[in-house]
């Protein structure tokens, strides 16, 4: 099995690392990443600039690519020029930091799995449910679970497998629970400075707030214990409201 | 009525220019935009920098704010922030080529739209089927159509209205149709070079592909002369596969 690892916390990050560490003996694996942090970049792709891409080592031995790209253009690279095989599969992360609820739409591990799925790749992202002292080892071992489930039972098209992994040690975790993503919002404070000349900034902060139903979403499971996988799409089409919009019967 | 508009093209290109000037005695029209270029950064936000803010002039008169973040930066900061009043609509626009198709989760401007929804506000995309010679009247003119519209029949809770519009004389549109974002990817071709240190780099074009079923999707009416108005939204859930993970029983 041919797996392309990506993420966005960059190529030198541990969760990257951790989970090459968790996959090696499973495949042939591939990293294409970042050369530096690219967190809450969303879907961005590079079109103004050129991509430039540099052979790592981590531990005196070949690790992969780092590229000044963001995940999305991490993968499209990987796929389109530098591998010389198809990923079978495509997994982004672990990403530090839940990317569960809103968080999902600003998040540049899940757009690097979105643009697999697009490439019509397999495509799992995969984040930790804390910003410190992660347990890297359980998604990992989650990550290891899964691949054979993933084997057994492919992703139709389109679609992406958003996980998120409790920060539990492995043998507390609940278990695997399938969700939906939480509606969500995060209430933003912004807090305003001036610099040294009196230029005015603002420094983004917020907290997440449930907008709809709480059971049973990713950020529910998630807070309970569980693995959340969330299947997740890109056509962002609400179907159900096209014909309501076509009966406004706007004219020229 | 009080509207925000925003863009990814940046505060000084002529699509924002063009719809303030279309859309100033329509309202109290504020803007708030990107200080440069943004496109293709997809719903990217600043977390890990301040985020600047600068009023600026356009033809010796006040005319926004310049901001050193994202689109979906300067609508939270907007929001959250800059402005002393709620937006009764926020526009984000006229994006300098279409966002129909896969385009849409690429894109700054649709991102800029999506972020007025996650704040709960009524919002609107709206781009023009060009990259050369735009006829920035016709979409201008399109969107004081709209707003009337929009008064009357006000779009539901998390929606964003996608509109694109032909270039083409506004008495030579077909009309506007109500359509769904095409089901389409970018077949990426990548350049590679050295530079002149031989180091290797890439630039990234492709041309987009139908993946999917064209009729009455946004890029096929889009290409007949119509303007097309697609509903779409931000959650991600791919609700009717939610059962179908359920059904795999991953066990710890």
């Amino acid at each position: 099995m041919n797996i392309l690892l990506t993420n966005d916390d960059g190529i030198y990050a541990p969760g990257i690392e951790a989970l090459h560490r968790a996959l090696k003996d499973m495949g042939r694996v591939s990293v294409v990443a970042p050369d530096s942090q690219r967190s809450a970049v969303g879907h961005a792709i590079t079109l103004s600039d050129p991509i430039k891409s540099v052979a790592i080592q981590r531990d005196g031995r070949p690790f992969g690519h780092a590229t000044s790209g963001t995940p999305a253009d991490c993968v499209k690279l990987a796929v389109c020029a530098l591998l010389d095989h198809k990923p079978d599969l495509v997994i982004s992360g672990i990403n530090l930091g839940p990317n569960a609820g809103i968080a999902a739409i600003y998040s540049g591990t899940v757009s690097a799995a979105t643009e697999g799925a697009i490439l019509g790749l397999q495509s799992v992202a995969i984040s930790i449910d804390t910003f410190t002292d992660p347990i890297w080892e359980t998604p990992a071992r989650v990550m290891q679970k899964l691949i054979p489930v993933l084997q057994k039972h492919p992703l139709p098209r389109d679609t992406v497998l958003n996980v998120n992994v409790p920060n539990l040690p492995y043998d507390q975790l609940k278990g695997f629970a399938a969700t939906r993503m939480a509606r969500s919002r995060y209430v933003e404070k912004f807090d305003k400075r001036a610099d040294p000349r009196g230029n005015i900034y603002f420094w983004m902060d917020g907290d997440m707030e449930f907008t709809g139903e709480r059971d049973h979403t990713d950020l529910d499971m998630l807070a309970k214990g569980y693995v959340s996988m969330t299947p997740i799409g890109f056509d962002l089409t609400r179907h159900e409201l096209v014909d309501t919009v076509a009966g406004w019967k706007v004219s020229l």
